[in-house]
């Protein structure tokens, strides 16, 4: 049976998705650990993709097949993931997929969510989901980024375009062009969220993309200065990459 | 001169807010180490009162004497703190006082606020700051407390009464009559909010009122058996005394 997870995870204190070498301290290797207690051997767990060490999943989906023969229930399967997962990580939804359903390779479209605290007045129960502003930037007495001028360079970035100015990775073996469906912004109270819509993102690129338009918000540099980066595909050229705490997989789409 | 703050903290790492012997991991620990950096010598912090360990707060009031001589202003002083102290203590708002405040001795009322969630869906991200109902109580499946039960047996709490039966205390060397003004709650979702205001509480006094409530809502005791532990003051006749995780003082009034 190939069996349909959505889960939510704080990654705080995981090393990403995927499992490396020994580290079992990956939500892979987490999700994989109980399931192998529950079968009795070894399963796989597919996800849609992998996110970095400390950011965290709203929406995150996975598969992974049980063997046929006995009759697995997916609530039941549910139960007994959430009963031994920690406390940071929870399955949402368990459903019975069609067999050659592949949350990686079906996935059409992800949406990533990167959350800033502009303000002064930082909260202390967010502190591990939003990124305060004025950590990453020297910022004026009352400062806000100007939303104008960065839905202006969001502009440039929406779209199909080689992104590979905007990712982490020294080496590309694989093509880094990349579609973005839509860019959005939006306040509540001091808090900016900036929410990424597309077909894949490469290693860090949301990271990146979401540092340079900060500094195209804070002046730092104008909003057709993206264009280059696009053009020369020079990490270099773009902004920096911004920590790992503010950014969530809010869910993933199938269809 | 006198300077009132108030504050918030997450105070999930902390051993609640009373300095202890040499036990530095406290919220008035943190406090006065860092006034004592930024004076040169030791500053006393008065409380509005006690936080237990693991008891967060959205508006804790505090107050403390700096020498005169040197021209401290308020805004200052708040920069400094939220500066060297850890990012789990943020201080909100710190102003003048008039020079015989007391932030305990002049509080008027307090609120309390005690999360549950009553589903079974838990939310990872608020898992620290919400207790989930299940990990307390054995619930048949979809059970959920029932709130007109529980409004019945808070009408018998509110008001003025001795609260003895209600705190954890084994000595009482103080008066333990309290008037509790109001006992609210409200539901968004699967999140219960119960909130408690009045003129003080004894030691464990919201989590035992919590734990009785929430006994009375799932059917293991009657409304009224609440007014059998007012009259006897008996501990053993209350409820479970709930986790701290779900407790957050929300503010301190002093009109």
């Amino acid at each position: 049976m190939n069996v349909k997870i959505i889960l939510q995870y704080d990654g705080s204190r995981f090393d990403g998705w995927q499992k490396q070498g020994n580290t079992e301290n990956t939500i892979q290797g987490r999700l994989e650990a109980v399931l192998e207690k529950m079968c009795g051997y070894p399963v796989e767990v597919h996800g849609s993709g992998r996110t970095d060490r400390g950011v965290h999943a709203l929406g995150q989906t996975a598969n992974f097949h049980l063997p046929d023969g006995e009759n697995w229930k997916v609530e039941q399967v549910r139960s007994y993931l959430n009963r031994y997962l920690p406390d940071d990580i929870r399955v949402l939804e368990a459903e019975q997929a069609p067999e050659r359903f592949h949350s990686r390779l079906n996935a059409k479209s992800k949406t990533y969510r990167y959350l800033l605290e502009t303000g002064e007045k930082r909260d202390v129960f967010s502190r591990r989901y939003v990124c305060a502003l004025g950590k990453c930037f020297s910022l004026a007495p009352g400062q806000r980024p100007d939303l104008a001028r960065m839905r202006e360079a969001a502009g440039f970035l929406e779209g199909t375009h080689d992104f590979k100015g905007f990712s982490s990775l020294k080496k590309f073996k694989k093509s880094t062009v990349r579609t973005i469906e839509s860019i959005t912004f939006e306040e509540n109270g001091t808090v900016l969220a900036i929410e990424y819509t597309g077909d894949g993102f490469l290693y860090n690129m949301i990271r990146i993309l979401t540092g340079t338009l900060l500094e195209v918000g804070l002046g730092l540099r104008t909003p057709e200065s993206v264009r280059e980066i696009l053009e020369t595909g020079n990490r270099e050229k773009a902004g920096k990459t911004m920590p790992p705490e503010g950014l969530a997989l809010v869910c993933v789409r199938y269809f």
